[in-house]
């Protein structure tokens, strides 16, 4: 893409009503716009960037056997009448509204409920088991304060999966390797190193749920960590029993804040059975079916992506997940620099060409604002010595490399 | 994909709560869920059907070198009192939600404030200008009725492309381009010559808008068609002065029902004015910008695929848009079908095998229902004599095949 091309500007200044590191630096590289507290729309690149996030999931979950589907935001009250949650006592999250012919709909903060009458459509025997479904989809949480930017949304992005099994222990299998997939899905966000498998509070079925935390100074949660078996207790159960319980020793444990990126459920037959999802099992008895539930936010996944990968002079982003590979300056080299841009982005390499009139000061800063892997620099001076200067955005790394190199370096170093 | 790890089931049975023919047949074929009257989940073979949709209008709207951005469903009431639009006086389709911490949001039904707003942020001299933008979005319409199935829901997919210029000439420019993208869309989804441009109903500032208008007998609209001039006019404005206006005869114009797809507006400086988008022009003055949005549904366009090209058999996919390109049918002959299925998809042809335990009969009437063009035969009756069995869905035309010229055949007709 051409930078002269993007509508999106970047600003110096902090804005003024943000305490969020992430929503302060999203903002100024132009990634997110601010519609109210906890509300922003995505900007080109922040769009790119969750994409990119998106398409991790997908295929980590497409890889599972997975099947996509997009439920909707707008929410029947009848089937959360049935599992009890359609109360504002019970459910506090809820945002509500008033249809104009009468009646009320609510805003889906899960999609349980909604999965579960949809899978009785479809499920009739034991043949039809198991399965698992999920979404990558917008949801709403009324939450009364919204000061972290996009790390808590009233308004967000989730992927759910869910699954269908005729036994717990068919779900345990699954929910195995749901975990794997989990992990995959971090190491490839760059955070695989930060982020533990943690137990926590469980639900109505089993004794722990799981979520997957990554250490990161502001996260709401305390974590005790156990590096050496890589897993880790949220301080909501971290106590003698548990600790002995999960053959796990105090002096061993480090304490850290952490962000919940990631949450996983059995639900066993919570909602299957309030909601009629059974089965015929192979002697012709109705039976529930037996679910799990799996979390992940993609907008959360990027504000804690700056959270702990952006420095002082910006956004710092894996090469898995920026919105270009490689950032290409040119400084008053257009034709040049176009010339190469045609030859990279030919080859499938994403690149952001800054082709704009602005000092080379300029670019440099919002070259580093922005935070793209690798910064190229096509310059008269360089073109002169056949060399162009690369810099590695996260190690600060900054090298001349001969023109006659360059393109075998992107072969290696970022074709997709 | 294996049709045995397909969640959804088909239905021979209309559900009893949709009269629309598009709501009824994509229940029964198992790609959308009701959810309430007007409120449709996407199920796997719907989402991605949707998804073809989207990556059409995409690709037009990328061509136009729009900018791709995501706004947020839950509006901000500020800006909408500044256009006079938040009053449910003004604006009856509305729906809106109170924040626990008080105060009120509303769920966006289009984004002329948000667009305007953020570009505010961005654009500062007319060296900024013009660009456009666009976003796929789900907006939301407190409709009183909602019988239409998914032509029109209160929970909807929309493409929205804003446009944003120094002058009403460069606007035109623009516009001219936006309409072509239009009918490059429709050609694209098969409906190229059931859609006619329409003139409507002006708003502030144009005498007339443009509606795209496909023909279709479960229309809402009335259009008068000039089929050799390929316009419509749109019964609310037509009357001689208009049509002297157009150039266009009456004994030429051709009354059909129609179903309103695309619509597209010049916006003046109806929303720049009051939010304040201005840009400083060549003297250093200040001026309002000019702009012009460009609405298309895609959910609705599935809907009205549904109405004009499904039979009575089911539903019937133009290439573009079907879920697969491929029904491949395995007549007990999963081994060799699965053969096939790998050199297809390595092909990178999208194909469903129909691997299920069921009657050569349930399979032929699922792959009617489901719709995909094609359908291809894996029988040991057509093995022994090394051929296979290929039906055209729209056409109905059944013809047999050497199985050493089919991967020939699908290189020439479905390789994408």
């Amino acid at each position: 893409m051409l930078q002269s091309k993007l509508f999106t500007k970047t600003r110096r200044e902090d804005p003024k009503d943000e305490v969020a590191k992430n929503a302060r630096l999203l903002i100024r590289a132009g990634f997110i716009h601010k519609e109210a507290a906890g509300i922003y729309s995505l900007l080109p690149l922040g769009l790119r960037t969750i994409n990119k996030i998106n398409q991790i999931v997908r295929e980590e979950m497409n890889a599972l056997g997975a099947n996509e589907l997009q439920m909707t935001a707008l929410q029947n009250p009848e089937i959360w009448q049935k599992t009890d949650r359609w109360s504002g006592d019970k459910m506090d999250v809820w945002f509500k509204t008033a249809l104009n012919g009468g009646g009320e709909l609510g805003l889906g903060f899960t999609h349980e409920e909604a999965i579960t009458t949809i899978a009785s459509d479809h499920v009739n025997s034991y043949k039809d088991l198991p399965f698992s479904a999920y979404q990558i989809q917008t949801k709403f949480r009324n939450e009364a304060r919204a000061k972290s930017g996009i790390m808590r949304g009233r308004e967000f992005l989730m992927k759910d999966l869910y699954s269908f099994h005729t036994s717990e222990a068919d779900l345990e299998v699954f929910y195995e390797k749901a975990t794997q997939a989990y992990k995959n899905i971090f190491t490839r966000l760059g955070i695989g190193d930060k982020t533990f498998l943690t137990f926590a509070t469980g639900g109505s079925f089993s004794e722990f749920s799981h979520e997957f935390q990554t250490i990161c100074e502001v996260g709401e949660d305390t974590i005790y960590v156990d590096r050496a078996k890589g897993i880790a207790v949220n301080q909501e159960v971290y106590n003698d029993e548990v600790l002995a319980k999960l053959d796990l020793e105090k002096s061993k444990l480090e304490e850290a804040k952490a962000v919940e990126i990631g949450n996983i459920f059995k639900l066993g037959t919570r909602f299957s059975e309030p909601l009629g999802l059974t089965y015929l099992d192979e002697k012709g008895e109705r039976q529930p079916v037996v679910m799990g539930c799996y979390g992940f936010g993609p907008s959360r996944a990027m504000g804690l992506l700056t959270e702990v990968l952006a420095d002082d002079q910006g956004l710092v982003w894996p090469l898995s997940v920026a919105p270009f590979a490689l950032h290409l300056i040119s400084l008053n080299e257009n034709e040049k620099a176009l010339e190469l841009y045609k030859t990279l982005t030919a080859k499938g390499i994403e690149v952001l060409l800054d082709d704009r009139e602005a000092s080379a000061g300029a670019k440099f800063a919002d070259a580093d604002l922005l935070g793209m892997p690798y910064r190229v620099i096509v310059s008269a001076k360089g073109l002169a010595e056949n060399q162009y200067e690369i810099k590695n955005r996260a190690t600060g790394e900054v090298k001349m490399m001969p023109t006659s190199e360059f393109v075998a370096w992107v072969d290696e170093i970022l074709r997709p």
